[in-house]
This record gives structure tokens, C-alpha cells and sequence, in this order.
């Protein structure tokens, strides 16, 4: 019997084949780890995976014959000395004519010397049918999603009993780290955020040796990856008692995501849960909400849908997004509230725990 | 006074300048973050760098406004809705009309898309050229890097000391880490391989339950970032007694460091460095070592050059590299031994600290 990743990943490569491959290609070259994780299980850092219309290859280099061969059950490992000799030999050994590849991942030069060395072949450049590619998530993905989500929450639940004023960004950082990664985080989806008082205003803020006081906004975004699967979750606590102006800022970012949450379900577009954020902030705050509302989760903590008001993206069944409105005033400090929602036909489901109510540190 | 990275920065793009515009191009869009940060001082994740013969612009979104400003002092930061036309836009405002650009780095989708925003602009892929940009260091990247190899190699002799038979492969990671973090590193700069065992086999083994026992080698590779700059060290202890066939195994892995170490110095090739390893090592263990003698280090983990047989890198001084021979029997066990050092005219100068004599775990 085959296991469940194997049958999975079997599911998600039928899908990419009656999805792309149409009249159009008999094969596809996909070079980003993430998409090949997807498409085959094999989790390293480096390799390339060949889709044909009936069979695939996997390539690797020396590092990761063993266990690629031992991750990607059911696909032929090819190992290469040189990766995109090693891709024309493996698909002129498929006899593939037609091939897509992924437009957004293939550098130029990369692209012009696979042009070089696949005379005769037709490279075929995807973008935007790619894009979309794991933006929907099958039932094992949500399954690892729900558990990163509950290892990142409760890390920040124990956090908040136990942080204190004096504590620096840094330490905050660490200790939040530390008590994820012993509930079993493989790693931390993206450099932890902690950013309070006037660091709280720049949206991607690195932990420094600030400490935290009497009066500060804390903002804290965290995620953790469990099985290659990212979360991602922001709360802002505060030091201490606040002034009527931080409390009714809190207070106006709440209600933007308590809004769009009650807002998210299937067929809604992503630019109209953005523009309900800006609307329900108002002329007030609006101006301060300096980045989109929210993105795709996933193998990657940033992937497809995108929230934000250019966006073309419209919501189905299964994607898992983010909602994190925020404001943020340059010098003087700044507050976001992010949860990690599923997608539903009827509305969304929460990934993430924490309470968004505000709490206060002492 | 200009502060010192200000300072450094601006040398760094002077001698691009220098080096790389001369009749033909009369700017570079720089769009890898490594290379942005070591033109501008910018540390953020996202935006693109326009290095003009006398201008320069920082091209950021709405999250890094204030982030950039405060960290590319005296450069002119811009802010974008999408990116592609704040670069075209930017372009046009400086009046450059043939502009390189970083073939490995940018896609076929960014490139395409960019040529349509940008009529009448000649872009030239720029590949050769750039990979060894930042692969001779300047005094405050050496100052930087020393530091980060110092907080790993002190963090995992204190592992050595502490750890027992009987720890998982996660929880030896676990603590590593913890302890680095708590000395000032920023975070790890790749994730953390513990392979004990069969696990040792994989070049690249993930940490996972299975405990260090009786016997095994645990190859621990093992790197932080300190101010973005990465450290890089392995060492290969054991649990208790060994074989003596694994004592044999560990003398050829360290004799061919050794050898390497020696050897390495200004003037002479990548290639020949991986050669000497290779003889070294001889036939019988020579034909399990399955992967390159070692690799550049810097604000990216992996940079140039390559010490590999097919590599045609020449080492200068300047040049911090890794020299890392390993041994892997598939399903058996592993030994890789690695250090990083500064080359130099006459030798080089190791960075990372650890005895790589053979440590026993008892």
C-alpha cells in the first residue's frame, strides 16, 4: 500500500498534467525546492523535477542521491555534475519536444543555456498558470498547516504569560523561538519580528537589544514551519497601560480584521477583502496601512493568493491566507494583528489560536 | 564623519563601478539582496538596487521606507506599488540607457516584463562578470566574519561538553542553537545538520528522533549570521568507542583537511585545492566523498568561488573559504570535517575555531 505522501503527491502531479500539459507540452522543468517538494516529496535544498506526460524524473546532485531516492518514492533520482546538462539528457531520454518551465524561477542565464544545450526542444515559458499552482491546499497539507499553526499559537500563549517588561527584543525573540522549537517547530518560517515602541513602525522589524517598557506596542509576527508547512501570526501586546489614542488605534485594527475574517469565503476577490480593510480603518488610519492585507501560506510563508488592491486573485475553497491589517507611525510605533485563515465555501476557518483581544504585559 | 559602513559601502561601489562599467554600461540594477545589502547597507528581504556611474537609487515597497532610509544613508530611497515599473521609472530618471543586470538573479518573467516598461533602454545580462562581486572581503566584512565563526565554534565546543548518548539529533541541534542565540548570533545561516549513524550518510541530513547511541559517528555542520554575515563549520564527534575502521576513516577525512588547509593560499585554483582533497583521500575512501572540497562564504552561505573539479576559480587574498572533505557509505555511516578560513598571500588564516581532533561523547 502505498503511503500518504506518496499517494498525495500522485494526486497533485494528475492535477498538474490535465491542468497544463493539454495539447500544449509533454513535459515540465520545475526548479523552485518548493514546487518540487509538492510535486514529489523530496525535501532538499537544491535539484530539478521533470514532469512528463507518463513519467517523471527526479535530479539531484551527489549530496542528495540517498535521500532523494529514499523521499521521492515511486520517481526515477537521476544525479547530475552539472544541472542543466543533466536536465537536456533527461529529457531528450523522455523525448519530450514540448517543455514548459517556470518564467518566474528560471533565471535568464540559466534559461539561455538550457537553450544551448536543448537544440531542437521548444521551451515554453509559465507564469501566471503556475502561479497558482499549490495555492489550494489538499486535505494533508491542511492537516501539517493546522499543526504549525498550534505549535506557533501555543509558543506565543506560553510567551505572553511569561514575558516582562526589561526583557529586550532579542531575548523576547529567542525565548519565543526556544519554546516552539521543543513542541516540535522543524524551524522558524521567516526571521521572527519583534518590534516594539518606535521599532514597532517598521513593518519587517529584526529584534535588536531595545527593551521593552512602560507604554510600548509590542508587535510580534512568528511562524514556525512543521513538515516544510509555514504559519504565520502577529500579535501586538502592549507594556503596561495605554494611552486613550494606542487604545483606540488597537481597536480600530481589531475591528479591519475581525471584519475581513467574517468576510473571507470562497469567491470573494482577494482585492475586496483588501479594500474592506482600508475602508473599515478609515481616512484616519488608512494612510498608515502601508502594505497589502494578506498572502497565500504554505511551503513557502509568502506564495499565492495576494491580498492587496491590485490584485486579480479570487479566493477558492482550500486557500490559506492571511489577514493582517496594520498601522504604523513612522518614529513613534506601530500595531498589526495577523491571523491564517482556510478558505471555505461558507466562509473561514482559523489556523492560528491566539486571542487578538489585547494583552497587557506587567 | 561618515559612519564605517557608510564608508565601506561606498568603496564597494566604486570598485564596481570601476571594475564593471566602463565604455559599455552606464548602470546595473542589482536585484539579489546580498548583493543590494553589500552596495547599500540595506538589510531588508525585499527591493531592488540601481547603481548608476555617478547616481544610486534603493527601490523598496511600503514595509521598508523608513527600514531604508535610516540603513543606505546618502542613497536616494524610493518607494514602489510594483516593482518592475519603479525600476523602469527610476531608470528613466537617472537617464541610463544601457543597463546591466544580474542574469543568474533575474527571472525570464521579471526580464520580459521589464523590457516591455522599459523601451529604448539596452539591458545586458551581466553573469561572469558579477559572480565574484563580493568574493574578496574588505576589512569590516573579515572583522564581521571572524565574529560569526567565533559565537558558532565557542557554541559547539560547549555542546561537546554537555552533550550525552542518548540526545536526539533534534535536541543536539536544539541546544546548539540555543546556545549561539544567546551569544549574539542572529539567527542560523542554513539549517542545522545533525546526522547520526546512517544519517551521517546524507550530506544533508535533517535533525530528527533518533538518538546519538554507542558507536555512532554525528556529523554536526553547523552556522550563524552575525551583522548577515555566515559562519560555516563541521565537526564529526563520536559516541563512545569506535571501530577500527572508523578511526581509520576519521584519520584520511582529517589528513585530507589538513593537507587542503596547508595548501590553500593566493594564486593557487579552486580546482587544484579539490584535486590535493581527493588524492588525499585515495581510492578507497576517495570515490564516497560525494560532493565539492568546499565553497565562498559571506552575507550568502554559498558564494563564490567553488572549490570543485570542474571549478575554474583562482583564490585571491581576501577570499574566505570553506575546505570540508567528507566520507559517505549510503545506509552505513558519515565523516565530514570542515573549517572556513581566510586566504591569504602567503597562506590563510582559519576563522572557525574548533580542534578538529577526534572528539569522543562518553
Amino acid at each position: 500500500m502505498p503511503n500518504a505522501l506518496h499517494h498525495f503527491v500522485q494526486a497533485r502531479r494528475e492535477n498538474v498534467r490535465k491542468k497544463l500539459f493539454g495539447n500544449r507540452l509533454d513535459g515540465i522543468i520545475f526548479s523552485t525546492m518548493s514546487n518540487i517538494r509538492y510535486l514529489s516529496g523530496f525535501t532538499g535544498s537544491a535539484g530539478v523535477f521533470l514532469l512528463g506526460a507518463k513519467d517523471a524524473r527526479l535530479l539531484v546532485d551527489g549530496r542528495y542521491t540517498a535521500q532523494a531516492a529514499s523521499e521521492a518514492a515511486g520517481i526515477q533520482v537521476l544525479q547530475y555534475q552539472n544541472q542543466n546538462q543533466g536536465i537536456a539528457e533527461a529529457v531528450k531520454a523522455l523525448n519530450l519536444e514540448t517543455v514548459g518551465f517556470e518564467a518566474a524561477a528560471v533565471s535568464v542565464a540559466m534559461h539561455s543555456d538550457l537553450r544551448k544545450k536543448m537544440k531542437g526542444v521548444t521551451l515554453v515559458p509559465l507564469g501566471d498558470e503556475l502561479s497558482g499552482l499549490r495555492a489550494v491546499k489538499d486535505r494533508r497539507e491542511k492537516a501539517l498547516m493546522k499543526k504549525a499553526a498550534a505549535i506557533a499559537s501555543e509558543a506565543m500563549a506560553r510567551l505572553a504569560r511569561e514575558m516582562r517588561p526589561g526583557w529586550t527584543e532579542r531575548e523576547t525573540a529567542l525565548q519565543l523561538e526556544w519554546i516552539a522549537r521543543r513542541a516540535g517547530a522543524e524551524q522558524v518560517s521567516f526571521e521572527t519580528i519583534v518590534g516594539s515602541g518606535e521599532h514597532g513602525a517598521l513593518p519587517h522589524a529584526k529584534p535588536t537589544n531595545r527593551r521593552l517598557r512602560h507604554g510600548d506596542f509590542v508587535v510580534i509576527d512568528f511562524g514556525v514551519k512543521y513538515r516544510g508547512y509555514c504559519s504565520d501570526e502577529t500579535c501586538t501586546f502592549t507594556i503596561g497601560e495605554l494611552t486613550a489614542a494606542k487604545k483606540n488605534a488597537y481597536r480600530a485594527v481589531l475591528r479591519a480584521h475581525d471584519e475581513a475574517i467574517a468576510f473571507v469565503r470562497a469567491g470573494k476577490t482577494a482585492a475586496d477583502v483588501d479594500a474592506l480593510v482600508r475602508s473599515t480603518l478609515g481616512e484616519k488610519y488608512g494612510r498608515y496601512f502601508v502594505h497589502g492585507t494578506g498572502h497565500g501560506v504554505g511551503l513557502e510563508v509568502h506564495e499565492a493568493p495576494r491580498l492587496a488592491p491590485n490584485s486579480r486573485d479570487v479566493l477558492l475553497a482550500g486557500m490559506v491566507v492571511t489577514v493582517e491589517p496594520g498601522i504604523y507611525y513612522p518614529g513613534r510605533w506601530g500595531i498589526r494583528i495577523e491571523d491564517t485563515v482556510f478558505v471555505k465555501e461558507n466562509g473561514c476557518e482559523l489556523l492560528t489560536g491566539m486571542s487578538k483581544k489585547l494583552i497587557v504585559i506587567e
